[in-house]
């Protein structure tokens, strides 16, 4: 199985599934592309034909694209993961804010890309900006609320890995949260997968001009 | 069970849980809100914590929210009926272009806001949206070539009640789309489901005034 991806600094979408392979130990192969460069388009449109990344190929499958639609895909075919929370009512909402996040908070994004290079505290405070902050952070505090931890539905499921970008978005730019949600953020930094994400982001030296926020 | 939604006639993500509701039998009752007005965010907020419509109530679960998360609970609530293609792969592809939709298309989506009610064609022809436009075009028919119809993945699916508020909006501004594109249009514009649906948005009289663009 091959996971094409862009940036690890950059690509948002890219680091869900690649965290979910990770953490649950699904052996894969990493094809790496970098994004916003002359060739990038066409090394994109070799794996996946909506042009853009992640893209899983499965050895005995068609691609499948889309951070989501990888996500479920995965927890499919690897039933003895629990990718989703085992209770159907969590795995309803977990569905529910997996959903609202990868259709949703464009102010957010907007105002903050990922980038995890990147320290601007205090950059990013447009009410709308603020608006999407704080949907996210009551999402987190009712869910480990309901769960009682450590992560969103207790294990670190598909719906972790939908929210871990925001949680890099927030180490660089540094918004005000409740203690929970801070707490949260803290420990999905921690994750091993994540940290080796975070380490290899670091490590890269490509720029996508777009995402560095000069003036 | 019941399903919380907007105006039929502008409501786009509402429409796509209704129609696999109403398509495939599954009783239930409708909760319908009327959008942009005053007293519509405390409406909608009695129901889904997102304050968004649509919101699934099962009568013995927790609401679900987010059209898609909706859909990938009706499909696995019901696993009697094909809500997604059975077929392994053909399932990987429909929840790809399906992620796809809900996490994109913007430029169409803005340009060419849902509203049954409305006729203009010619409206809408940016480059950034004939670009979703070619694309749409080219997702429907890879997926009707390798299925061989009459919907996306063979029988109707999710699929295709993921991209069924497109249909509506190609309706209204009517681009140019391949032939076996537009005849795609036509069989979904016509399945009774969708033909109820519209029905209903004709003889609603409610307005938001944003999605009638008028200069």
């Amino acid at each position: 199985m091959k996971l094409a991806i862009g940036d690890k600094n950059y690509s948002s979408w890219s680091m869900r599934p690649w965290l979910l392979l990770t953490h649950f130990g699904i052996p894969f192969d990493e094809v790496l592309i970098e994004l916003d460069e002359p060739g990038t388009k066409a090394a994109i449109l070799q794996y996946s034909a909506s042009g853009k990344v992640p893209c899983l190929m499965p050895d005995d499958g068609f691609p499948v694209w889309d951070s989501l639609a990888i996500a479920e895909t995965l927890a499919e075919r690897f039933p003895k993961h629990a990718l989703w929370p085992r209770d159907a009512n969590a795995r309803a909402r977990a569905r529910s804010v997996s959903a609202e996040m990868h259709s949703g908070f464009f102010a957010l994004r907007n105002a903050m890309p990922m980038n995890i290079r990147l320290t601007r505290p205090g950059v990013g405070t447009a009410p709308d900006v603020l608006s999407d902050i704080a949907r996210i952070d009551a999402i987190w505090r009712e869910c480990l609320a309901a769960s009682g931890g450590p992560f969103l539905f207790g294990e670190f499921s598909i719906a972790d890995a939908m929210y871990a970008p925001v949680v890099m978005r927030f180490n660089s730019f540094q918004p005000k949260l409740s203690p929970e949600a801070g707490a949260y953020a803290r420990r999905v930094t921690a994750l091993p997968a994540v940290a080796a994400w975070i380490a290899a982001a670091r490590s890269e030296t490509h720029i996508v001009a777009d995402d560095e926020l000069d003036e």
